[in-house]
């Protein structure tokens, strides 16, 4: 089953566990004749590599991406581009410890239980480090949106205090919010790919992610209809809605205004203090997780969002000239 | 573009307009040899025609399903199960004082922008009516997990008043409540077919929905992880979680805890009040949709997300079962 | 499984048994705003139905198409075309004294083998009638293929004498010869979804072919390279291929020229004469098949040969549209 | 377009040009905890790199696999299994001659009028060294089919005399003759994903292929019905086949007979002798193809056909699991 590839026209299929030799992915279907800005590639793992401000990764990534094919003298062929980054700073050592236990929210006894083995070391195919892949794809996928004035961003909040949780030994959640400017009319297929849609599911393979909701969301249930209807107006021979209740999509297409969309990432289940749980046997155990793990995966995961959006943009974009 | 197919092993395809000659789909990947119950199909779609209690439809749907094909004496054939209803009660003509009208926070401009045309009766293709092959599809799917001991159910709540709401013209939102239990430990594929991105993208296949969350979704990202971690233990042989925060699914996988979740409907956007909005030559117009309309689509939405959770955990049952 | 579906842009499924309700598909990502031809859909019906000269099919079948969805006032809206034709003229009783046995070289020993079930009446869904919904998909995809002035032939030859076959009881097998021309260069994905690769695939899904070859195809077999490669000119500003040993098509890609290929079906296997058989216990039996049953298939796959062919053109022709 | 990929239950994305950085593939959908027989592989890609007999590969090819992922101690974890052969032995200097000229019968005019640019070294994405990592997931796939003790078998003609031809600088032609056996009854999914169908799609992929044929193929186009129907008998309590002009496969869905199928090869297109062509620019220029260079590709060829038919067989057998 292609579980591990996203999108039909621009699909990336990843691979690679945590501390397994490399961790990369395919794209398959970028046009050709792109010219690749890899400074701006490497910008965007660097900043998955570390967050922003104080809340630095503990592991040491040099996270320095090798592309195998579809690149030649810095332009696609639009052949399916490779890549890897090799895991070179793996201390598999650190999870001796935990091999035979159930961390608890981690994914460790859900894949034991689906596949009867696993890779016990950092969490392996379910470890965060996963969605480095995803990066690189959106990376090249903001490069050819750019062309098209489509821009991604995002911004995002902590609940609660960083340095504190850390002291603690606990971790945050918190929220991304995301952002599609100057997304054309029309993008999006109903009736079962909708724009929110395809956005909500890319959002969903991130881990930690517990909700999703665009435009007003989950305050539009608690609205009535007078308060959450999008007016349309006209300036400039263009039509606009007054309001954007809608968050930029209606009936699962594109309006033309800013599609906006928020989110919640649980809290990092890696707690530097007493848990309770049990092992491979049943047995109930004591641990407390040591290691490098960050306070709240929020910060890092704000580029996995803007990738995953830029993707699902572009997916969409592809598909509708597919039609003209 | 499959765009109107969701499910890889079970694959519904919808189609028809409201007002046109039929609605209905294809189930391609239905089991053989399962005798289909057409009372517990009817009593589904009554279900949705009706929604329950006082927020009776005004639209009087008999939606008597035909079976094409894919049925012999009552039992499936492991062929294409095709399916219709015919639009008996459609009255296109309530639709033409509306017909060159964006009404507000409908998919009339986005259609007409992405097609360059559309049918104006009723909504089209962008129609709530086009859920009914959903519920056909999503009740044969339960009699399928009902083998497994596989129960869905739902709750709603609604944000208001209705009576007050339908005297003021206007319409209120509110949330669905999903559950899916006796659900097998793993279930879901890592890396983009994970449980809650499948089941996210079907629930945002639904019109008005606006945001999606599962176990304690948004409230999760308040938490600290010594809060919102979920501790195993082990009862009668079998590993537990003491809690379920993680909403019965951690790394993608379900864990053999209730899946629940939530699903926030926006209000209908069709007020029987005065509202500014544009024609399709861009000139601003004052409308008031008359006409058969519910005040909250919740109701009847509560049994189309039974059948769209339905239909993605028998999915993922089959897939598991391709493996083993 | 979408095992009934064919082409990820321009997408067919198709569903009915022989003998069931009704026979029919549908057409997801046809684009909108093409006017349909309603005539020409049905003289390939009527060409499908009766063969050419005196070959005529011996069913009959008025075969009325009836359109459930997707156009509206005779034009196409973007949304999925739905459409079937009754079985009208259905007299299952003919197959009662052959429900228990396993015809030689048909479906029926196959299907109750995998399905534990199947519609005995007519080869259910094994039967040739299954391959109507392809002559409208492909009528459709002609009319688009149209406009860019792409079109698809074809001819037939029959080894053996109808009129004498058809006394002794027997059948005949022969070949389609197809073509398509004006095809603009660039059609075709390498690695996996090449020209050919598709080609071949939806010819096989015809039943009775047992053989697919295109440019020289095994001729080329026992040739030398000097006697098959085809050398590169320029006429007019434009570059062409001398010969076509290649049938137009080089590394999955077509290259401007004709694309022509052949097609080898095989006798039909239902005759009237004494064969050799068991029944559903294993039991040898004898049978004679009567009723109505074509001489040869021949003339009237030649239309379903082109509705494929036409189809997967136009697939290939919106993937181009779409990286561009 | 995820159209480097194939098999939707087992399934092979391939990447890389023939004188790019690397060759490789990711198979996603293997089960888990199959101890991977790595000699096994090795002689697989020997026997792709080498062929049989005295028609000795001219390129040095070391063609050691690394595997990146999917694999731990051995053992596969049920997560993509990524792998790849860096291309070494890469001489690219030698077609700085052509990197202008279209040659005959190559895809370097495709690709190029197709994409706008093309890596022209050594055929880039269209050469024959792509065809390697099927031969990793292929000899994979056949372990898998060994636990069902399904085989898969080739042998193969080449029509002319290899030496003579080397002399002459000329090449030939041939076929390949597969064979599966032990297949069980029921693989295969109607209406379009038939066995055959598969099979079909499969070999076209393969650079070089003209034609398929299975069971009495082309020669069935010439029989009677009565000549080429197989009747049914029943022996040791199982159904049989007296005969097999079907191939194995009835209805699309094996039958239990042995599979057996024929592929023909053109004669590989690089000449050491002149030929008159064109350059980028559409003039004519006159080339003769030295380098490295089979005489018949046949002999390697083997090896690929052999790895499709294993990779279709398995994908089969995991629908098939999947529905029961």
């Amino acid at each position: 089953m292609n579980a591990n590839s996203i999108g039909k026209l621009f699909t990336l299929t990843t691979f690679g566990e945590s501390h397994g030799k490399a961790i990369g992915g395919v794209i398959d279907g970028c046009p050709s004749k792109l010219h690749i800005n890899m400074d701006a590639i490497e910008a965007e793992l660097l900043r998955r590599a570390t967050g922003q401000g104080n809340n630095a990764s503990q592991r040491k990534e040099s996270d320095k991406v090798q592309f195998l094919s579809g690149i030649h003298e810095g332009v696609t062929l639009g052949t399916p581009i490779a890549f890897m980054v090799c895991n070179e700073d793996a201390r598999p050592q650190d999870y001796d410890a935990l091999k035979d236990i159930y961390r608890p929210s981690h994914a460790d006894y859900t894949y034991q239980a689906k596949y009867g083995i696993r890779d016990r070391r950092g969490g392996g195919r379910a470890s965060a480090r996963t969605t480095l892949p995803i990066v690189v794809a959106g990376a090249i996928a903001k490069q050819l949106l750019a062309q098209h004035g489509i821009e991604v961003h995002s911004s995002y909040s902590i609940s609660g205090d960083l340095e504190e949780a850390r002291k603690a030994g606990d971790t945050l959640g918190g929220c991304v919010y995301g952002s599609i400017t100057n997304v054309p009319v029309g993008l999006g297929e109903p009736m079962f790919d909708k724009f929110q849609a395809d956005l909500a599911k890319a959002m969903f393979c991130i881990p930690a992610v517990k909700g999703f909701e665009y435009g007003d969301g989950f305050a539009a249930a608690g609205m009535k209809g007078s308060e959450s209807n999008d007016e349309f107006v006209c300036r400039q021979g263009r039509i606009h809605t007054l309001t954007n209740h809608s968050g930029g999509i209606q009936g699962g297409i594109t309006n033309g205004e800013e599609v906006r969309f928020r989110v919640a990432f649980k809290p990092i289940p890696s707690l530097c203090m007493e848990q309770q749980t049990v092992n491979s046997k049943g047995e109930p155990v004591s641990i407390c997780i040591e290691g490098r793990h960050d306070v709240c995966a929020v910060p890092r995961a704000a580029v996995i969002v803007e990738a995953l959006a830029a993707m699902t943009t572009l997916e969409h974009l592809l598909r509708c000239q597919a039609y003209r």
